[in-house]
């Protein structure tokens, strides 16, 4: 981003929406944003040269985009940084409908699904142009950690033959007459990736979930941040590359937003002490039921609901004075078929932060025959046998998580809802714009 | 990646694939492959501790994963790298069933549809793993020149309301009842990003194409690098960009992975200079006419055809010894409405490399009135009707292009096919695995 300081008594060009016009008797005041940044356009009416621009500005309306050629001048008197821009020439760009169908100044005077029909308008708002800025830094400073620790980027297939994982909750398409499917996960196609000798791989790529309820926390489609590697020994060496891929986004994201996030959402960015707390289920149902009274309901015993998630959070800064904790020790009715067992114990876990899960981690069953018996439990057959094939011909041990990057958007800025922070939310409802 | 000539008598643990497993009288040797690099693991069978790893490679069958903790020697007679690494320990983590479905170190020995089929052995063979690497590596550079150019990365939804852009070729989806589709690239939602006041946006992900076509150029479901920005003055500026980002892709390949091409695929990489060669379609016409007795069927006047994509880049290579071309001033028919047109000339360009076509770029039409003049002109009506509202309310001159990662890892590694170069490949008669 230029910074305009720098450009004091230089030409410049700069261009972008005329957010505000202001044109009193003698003087047009215009201010100009671009990409968040604001410059005050000051264009004096007395002086001959200028009788251009003025009329220009007379006829220009809110949010037309221009751009202007002229001289960064200081001026004590202008609150925009004490700076004005001076102008030789405006060019208008484009022209805007005089009245817009919401106020981008005020977010909230609209209803959420007026503003996400007029997203277009709606990211121009400072707290939502922003979150994409935010998002750009912790993505680019999670995979340069990748990137530093070997990783290989794979893209995997979204298409698929089989409704495999659990069958329910899958899109289907219309592939050619026959019948295809949206991948709800990469997680078997970044397994193959260890089964073909990857060490680390990762993807950042939509995933598909048709689960037809209108809550803050699902979407129908999403973007996910997948990692999975090989020659570990236990989940524990999960848990570190996780806390390690945190700690790098986090402080990437403080360093180049910190002050801006302060300014426009309100909330700090705390860069997490390594290693984040950790604590079995069985336990932590005893501290949430000696601290705060909670009970699991009975259809979620090994589990955790979204109670359980908040109150964990507010033990984990209790106890902990820490904003991530670990949850071990799930129940392997809960846990998908291919997590690897100890002793009935699905070797994974949960990460919690401000609230909310934002990942499942796990050590993966890797052992052909003890695979195929998981899946038999799980009632799963010929949809994953492409799937087990791939433990027949020798794969190292090996775990991954996953993380959704909206949901982790959404608790970084403290944000209400997915519909708030995703580029375009897409819901059982709502397939626009 | 570890450089085991730094470990040299020093204690290491290696994991990885049991390449060859040679068991002699008096001595075991496995070669040892991690990632594509190998190392010879040597059992004294005469020393009594070697006993018990002597008994498990008794029993090791080729491709098994195994884990060595043992110390590096130098020596001399060891082919691989002069060195061999004397284990004190082995462990199996993983057992291979004794055959193998397909020739691992012979790619070729099997048919393209059962490598496919066993793809996570297939990509076990140096020349298949070595894609990924190199395309991690390309995608990673060409997207550090985009954050080095404050570009906002955007994750824009495949879900979509209506069958968009061209109405043919497009996946539908059963949406709770209703239809969606699958987006067949994010060219409406970049320029929404656009309308949004970003003034630079890029994504990568995956695109979707109905095609019923079984061709070495097209896939189903394929990777798109997707770039977007504002205020440019013309399609001179897209193309400018385009230059710059693939010379750093280009760069930082050939400095980590250029011998590696050299050896594996007999492809040497070449920084293009800049600026890469330009030519007028009518132009073009005539020298492939005059150079290369090529004549221009009447259905693709005003467009290229695969052959015309050929001799271009052998024009570019005679003229100007140059790997890349610009061809500019395409029909109006054979561009899709939103190209933006000067005297009915559209403002874009293909760029061809090695004999394909490898990008469609273009600075767009943002006048809501003359776009829609165009739309109509195409037969477009209500389904593009969300995308038109982008330009009601300002929106600046802008443009941008696609690359697809797939096809450009395939003509950067001289590889033959799609099928060949993508992680799992997608076709219509291709799903699985």
């Amino acid at each position: 981003m230029i910074d305009y300081k720098k450009h004091i008594n230089k030409k410049i060009t700069i261009s972008g929406f005329a957010e505000k016009i202001r044109n009193l008797q003698w003087v047009q005041f215009i201010v100009l944003r671009n990409e968040g940044k604001r410059i005050q356009v000051t264009i004096e009416k007395s002086i001959p040269e200028n009788q251009k621009m003025v009329e220009i500005v007379d006829k220009l309306t809110n949010e037309s985009t221009i751009t202007v050629t002229g001289t960064i001048k200081e001026n004590e008197k202008v609150k925009m940084g004490g700076m004005e821009l001076i102008p030789d020439s405006i060019e208008v760009t484009s022209t805007s409908a005089p009245e817009l169908p919401i106020n981008i100044a005020n977010k909230d005077a609209a209803l959420i699904d007026t503003r996400m029909d007029n997203r277009f308008l709606d990211l121009r708002n400072d707290v939502n142009f922003n979150i994409f800025k935010v998002q750009t830094e912790f993505v680019r400073a999670m995979r340069e950690y990748l990137y530093g620790n070997d990783f290989t980027e794979i893209h995997t297939p979204k298409l698929i033959g089989a409704a495999s994982e659990s069958g329910s909750e899958v899109f289907e398409v219309n592939y050619f007459g026959n019948k295809a499917y949206l991948a709800q996960s990469p997680q078997f196609y970044k397994q193959m990736a260890i089964a073909a000798g990857y060490e680390r791989v990762f993807e950042v790529a939509p995933c598909f979930r048709a689960e037809n309820s209108n809550t803050n926390r699902h979407a129908t489609e999403f973007t996910s941040f997948d990692l999975e590697f090989a020659n570990i020994n236990s989940y524990e060496d999960v848990m570190k590359v996780e806390e390690e891929l945190l700690v790098s986004g986090l402080t990437a994201v403080k360093e180049k937003y910190g002050n801006l996030i302060k300014e426009l959402y309100g909330v700090d960015v705390v860069i997490p002490t390594i290693p984040f707390p950790r604590i079995d289920l069985q336990d932590l149902y005893k501290e949430l039921s000696e601290r705060y009274g909670y009970k699991v309901p009975d259809h979620d015993i090994g589990d955790m609901n979204a109670e359980a998630e908040k109150l964990t959070s507010e033990y984990a800064m209790d106890v902990y004075g820490h904003e991530f904790i670990f949850v071990t020790g799930f129940s392997k009715t809960k846990r998908p078929f291919y997590h690897m067992r100890k002793d009935g114990i699905p070797q994974g876990y949960d990460l919690i932060w401000r609230g909310t899960e934002i990942t499942t981690g796990a050590q993966r069953e890797h052992r052909y025959n003890v695979l195929e018996g998981q899946a038999k439990e799980k009632g799963l057959g010929k949809d994953i046998e492409f799937y087990k094939d791939f433990f027949k011909y020798g794969c190292p041990p090996h775990g991954g998580f996953a993380l959704g990057i909206d949901r982790m958007t959404m608790l970084l800025l403290g944000l209400p809802s997915l519909k708030e922070t995703m580029f375009l939310f897409r819901g059982p409802n709502r397939l626009y714009p």
